[in-house]
């Protein structure tokens, strides 16, 4: 599994679609339906585990689901982690976080500039903790997100954060909570790194994202969020006698999701 | 949290609807839907592991999600947990895993007969891991499982079964993989204990399972398995530009997951 083919993969003529997951059946599901690549879900691996997303409590956790996914020997996919602001303001500890990761066999990871008190780190820190990662761990992706939109901030901050990032040895900008075409638009020409942005439901699909220029589309908790509200409607259907409607033609057998685990055992 | 309450549960005018989370989110979800008491799904904690479900290799997975879910103290559930066929034929050993799941949290476990080879315990011995369980813990309330049908045995097996681990001390009867109401019936009026089964979708509905004298009624790893399907389509529908239709109004909220995680941050 190579950083190199994940690269490859933010330059292909649709963007790369980035699906997240939570756990080891959620990915390895993934990977058996076609996605070469995929990603966590920092909230989803938090809220499994009771934790607060963005909160700096998950290290530990973040580091399991990373082995569980990517020591798979019989399912290589090539995965990405999203390791929140790297859960700590020193480089270097950031730096160790991500040589960890890459040894689990992650070929990627996100670090984000919110901090856990819903302020931005300065960019110059961010731009330490990529340099530190990249100086320490040449061989893994570092898309480097700002919170900027995220936390309604001034448009404008935006692109010299991505720049300062870029600059610092990023392989990709993400600015998650953009939708706006023109916006996206002006971010993708203000930049030479491929952007990532997060999918909306209701907003632009993939293919009109990658007209606009974007280079990946993430699903951030979507899927995660999509899981527990489906397990919760057949839940209450069967409770109230209703036809249990989220009971699908897609919901896998038993064996279906034995078949998944392939390690262990 | 009581096995008292626990147990009343089992002798209402409708049968217990005991639905299996498989992580905390998921828990914590179906507690404030309203479900007093939750399961865990074997199933659902083993390949959220990438391990294989009734193999005996989730003994840690399993007491680990118990201590998340059980230990909750602002959201307080009567927690069951699918201990598989607690993971040894030392009754001693099981007895220890059933201590450390009630220190965790636990007011109930299943235990099964089946064994990871595909075969039937000898009952003798099941019923020996029920009582030294009930021995050591007896504030714990044991759902005593036989495979018989599940693994297609002679339908003759069952009830002797049942009534041997009712004779050791087990507090109710599990028999999934049954749904026709005639042996239902007949499995109903020849014990004595509160009669467990699974949930089938198609088959009759809790209200029917209760006319016919179930006392409870498990959803096994129906749950885990619609999340997953429901996560799958989405990823899919989103790939192909299609409308994705398991992303509905019941799909909760970044925010609304995050309330879900009360302990940790």
């Amino acid at each position: 599994m190579s950083m190199e083919e994940f690269a490859r993969l933010h330059h292909q003529d649709v963007p790369l679609l980035l699906p997240n997951a939570w756990d080891h059946a959620s990915a390895m599901m993934l990977a058996d339906a076609g996605f070469r690549a995929v990603a966590t879900t920092s909230l989803g691996v938090a809220a499994a585990a009771g934790r607060r997303d963005g909160a700096r409590t998950t290290r530990s956790e973040t580091l399991h689901v990373t082995e569980l996914v990517g020591a798979d020997p019989r399912r290589p996919l090539l995965l990405s982690v999203d390791a929140e602001d790297g859960y700590s303001d020193d480089p270097a500890e950031v730096a160790d976080f991500a040589r960890e990761l890459a040894a689990a066999g992650a070929v990627g990871l996100n670090l984000e500039d919110g901090r856990p008190d819903g302020t931005l780190a300065d960019p110059g820190l961010h731009a330490a903790k990529i340099a530190a990662v990249k100086a320490a761990v040449p061989g893994i992706f570092v898309n480097a997100r700002t919170d900027t939109c995220w936390l309604g901030r001034q448009h404008e901050e935006t692109l010299p954060r991505l720049r300062a990032y870029q600059d610092a040895g990023a392989d990709g900008v993400f600015v998650p909570g953009v939708s706006d075409p023109t916006r996206i638009s002006a971010l993708v020409k203000g930049i030479e790194s491929p952007v990532n942005v997060l999918y909306r439901p209701g907003g632009p699909s993939v293919a009109e994202l990658g007209e606009l220029g974007v280079r990946r589309v993430s699903l951030g908790s979507l899927l995660y969020r999509v899981a527990l509200g489906a397990a919760l409607t057949a839940a209450a259907s069967i409770r109230e006698g209703r036809p249990a409607d989220r009971i699908g033609q897609d919901t896998p057998t038993y064996a279906d999701v034995q078949r998944l685990s392939v390690v262990g055992s």
